[in-house]
């Protein structure tokens, strides 16, 4: 029997590139996507098709977490803040949401947990985004720790709960030559921080996914807005 | 300018005695109360009278995380297992929630992050409830280092995050007897798994409750069914 990975799957292009991973590993793959009145909320939508893409809709978990947005201040989920569009600079980011990394695992400990997975695929990466202090390894390595003390499943078996971030010193553009080994369906993908029909091609997000498309000499397969410049 | 601490607040007993205690230390009490759809849903309400009691009702934060009941399978959340009523055991307790404290601690965090606190309150206790992993003393101290390095406010300041857990290793006895010096509104308290209307004094927690309170040598405020033996 195939042994389960969950896949902390945000519609967006790291996430996806971890399903092609976790696949290409032999894992048997349990997407979850979490959904807040955030600007993305269109990612949920692209998680799906993502999930149907590999076959696995029926394991695809979905959860309402827009609690966030009562306990949380950010530019993702607070329409008060504009989406900076600045560049990506080397301060925390505004679209930081408190402890957001932290809650998302946690809770996908939780599926893992049910399912009896021993494997989280997370798409956290060190290098674009440093800014994110939870999206470091030295976070990643001390939650480990701990959710293996906080678990039945950690306590109790001598097979230990593991995150897998196969992508946390990769940049953008070594993420996509990656996916594009494993055919990962980027054309279902969704990065723009505006979250609308087409991308917008100036936030932050974009242009850092539009950098690693020109690295590997290969057309970004989703639509942009016309820009007029 | 007072301190403020967040208060994981159940409408039970043990983290009513961590306002209690909190409230001592000098700190500014911002409770924060995780409802879902379980037996003892009632506990809401009575969080809601316990932050009332102790002023601080305008910065109680009442967060729904009923998703988990989709994600998790236990005999708090789910109707088809049935409450145990057969002692307190050594295994995992099948009351047990897949990462609960995990999940309800983390979220803590990002409320604490927002309002500017540096300290936590957690009610929860090794003694009574050691089957649960995530009460013990080792699970605090990796957590607290994680969510140290999650947060901009753990990475950026001196002033690192700290969860209290004053009770941990208390009797229910012993906790119930510092509650009363502090005078601990216990008569707002609710501990039965079952959530009615009066206690049953059946289940486990109740039993472990009248044990605390008889040790004391009080009579425990709240009321019970009668009981036909």
């Amino acid at each position: 029997m195939k042994e389960k990975a969950v896949i902390v799957l945000s519609g967006g292009l790291d996430s996806t590139t971890c399903m092609g991973i976790a696949r290409d590993k032999g894992f048997e793959l349990y997407p979850i996507t979490f959904f807040y009145n955030q600007r993305h909320q269109r990612e949920v939508e692209h998680a799906r098709q993502v999930a149907q893409h590999y076959g696995v809709a029926d394991r695809h978990k979905i959860v309402n977490v827009s609690f966030l947005g009562d306990i949380g201040a950010s530019a993702l989920t607070d329409r008060n803040i504009a989406v900076p569009t600045t560049g990506v600079g080397e301060d925390i980011p505004k679209t930081y949401v408190p402890a957001r990394n932290l809650i998302f695992l946690s809770l996908a400990v939780a599926y893992a947990e049910v399912i009896g997975a021993k494997t989280l695929y997370t798409g956290v990466n060190a290098v674009d985004y440093s800014g994110y202090p939870d999206c470091r390894p030295e976070f990643i390595r001390s939650l480990t720790e701990t959710v293996n003390l906080a678990t039945k499943a950690g306590v109790t078996s001598k097979d230990k709960i593991k995150i897998e971030t196969p992508l946390i010193s990769l940049t953008k553009g070594e993420i996509i030559q990656r996916g594009l080994e494993l055919n990962v369906p980027y054309e279902l993908t969704t990065s723009c921080y505006q979250g609308e029909e087409e991308a917008c091609g100036v936030c932050d997000s974009c242009l850092l996914r539009l950098k690693g498309f020109t690295e590997n000499n290969v057309v970004d397969p989703i639509p942009y807005k016309a820009i007029t410049t």
